[in-house]
């Protein structure tokens, strides 16, 4: 690989140009992005080699998209429309479904193959960069019978240097699962932060009763709503019934609360405890 | 300090003795604990030097009472009754009202300091004790007026050794505001992992699909019932208040979604990454 193309260079794109530089040192690491500052920044922190624009893209061996997902439908047509025959096409976005649909009848729809990396952290920007983020980490594909079988061998063996367990699924059953294990986390933490912080907006210090389970759970309300409004607006159907079912339960939970019934609150926590045979199989 | 008693080995008696050893190698360490089977392995772990009953107290300087809050509340009393003029009983409980009011008129009311160390972790049991978890943490101290100035004086000392800082607060406000900062996130994580595991149980391997960002905010839900159960019991108004406020801000959420108010939603977001700045100053 001679020249690979970064189209966002934030917490995702940053983080995979760190590591191509690593796996493929021999190769230029072009950057493009709406912002010349997050450019910039991207350059100063060695993220890239060089600024570049779409219309470089006819030079490129790989393409990585990670801008946020509404940006992803809008550009990836154009994006496609403007390189090679052999030029590769992967994205990183947390959905899948309208992604695919959108470059369904794309005469270069056989050079994109869409991927969601689980990887990341609530921080986002080029600064939100790190190393061996991927490592170990499951990569969900979607739809691979589209993508051309050369690249999909190009970009398995991308992804094997990066360290990473590749998945196949179908886009609707991505977009189903990935609302409950992680959009509905996203929005029980971005509201438990406005509650506490509603409730104790005139009590700053009360902050100081907060230990390491608040910070944990409130964790991701710390996440870029950039990132997450056009995810949560391509996903709304998934994303409803989640969080209609949470809801259910909170309302169920708080109604034993009202009925005394303390044995079938600690039957509720004893079944959630369940978990934990699960994040065990988590990193 | 010669004799400290720990009535409950867990993780929190269990941490606070292994660091009680290291700053106090002098003394002799005493385990009480309703099972044989958590005090054997306190022993085996070297958590304490040895087995004891309640009818020992009338030798102990320290009492620490690391149980569930419903137990404390049970036995608080007898322990007074069994103490020494001199002796120090301290505990560790997560609510703070029901304990105070149960020992307000006992006549060795003024040998007990009602303490909330705002540390852990979601494991518990003797092997979860761990050294130095207090060190850096906030322990809040109620009603401290209510203690005698000696004995004061003397669980200072002990707190300063062990690292942790000092907020004064009476008990009512420390239900309230725990009930928003630690008791909601325990519901809502416990309530996420039920959400989720009652969704996918059919489907075992979509963990696969679940993050970092999942395993943060669904921590909480490995916490221990036993422990969990008697704290939502005897905190019941404050947590359903909370609760009602939580549930009420995720339909409202939810409301926005069902109409594409993709805008507000982005404010709602915007607004609760607030809590960033407010988690930087937690540890």
């Amino acid at each position: 690989m001679k020249n690979i193309y970064l189209i966002g260079i934030g917490l995702i794109g940053g983080s995979f140009a760190i590591d191509l530089r690593r796996k493929y040192p021999k190769a230029v690491l072009h950057g493009i992005s709406r912002k010349d500052e997050t450019l910039q920044k991207a350059c100063d922190l060695n993220l890239i080699d060089q600024k570049a624009t779409l219309d470089d893209l006819k030079n490129a061996d790989l393409v990585v998209v990670s801008i946020p997902v509404d940006a992803t439908v809008k550009l990836l047509p154009s994006i496609l429309d403007k390189i090679a025959e052999t030029t590769l096409v992967i994205d990183a976005g947390s959905t899948k479904e309208a992604i695919c649909k959108v470059v369904e009848n794309h005469p270069r729809r056989r050079n994109f193959l869409a991927c969601h990396p689980i990887a990341g952290t609530e921080n986002s920007g080029p600064t939100a960069a790190i190393p061996n983020l991927y490592v170990g980490k499951t990569n969900i594909i979607c739809e691979v019978e589209k993508t051309t079988f050369k690249l999909q061998e190009k970009a398995l063996e991308i992804f094997s240097e990066l360290g990473m367990r590749i998945r196949y699924m179908d886009a609707k059953s991505h977009d189903k699962h990935i609302a409950y294990v992680s959009h509905l986390s996203h929005i029980s933490s971005f509201m438990l932060g406005k509650t506490v912080l509603e409730k104790e907006k005139n009590e700053r210090d009360i902050f100081d009763m907060a230990g390491s389970g608040f910070t944990s759970t409130v964790r991701l309300a710390k996440s870029s709503p950039a990132m997450w409004t056009p995810i949560f607006e391509q996903n709304k159907e998934n994303v409803i019934e989640t969080l209609e079912e949470y809801i259910n339960n909170l309302e169920h939970f708080k109604k034993l609360m009202q009925q005394d019934n303390f044995s079938e609150i600690f039957s509720e926590m004893e079944n959630a405890n369940y978990i934990k045979q699960i994040l065990n199989g988590i990193k």
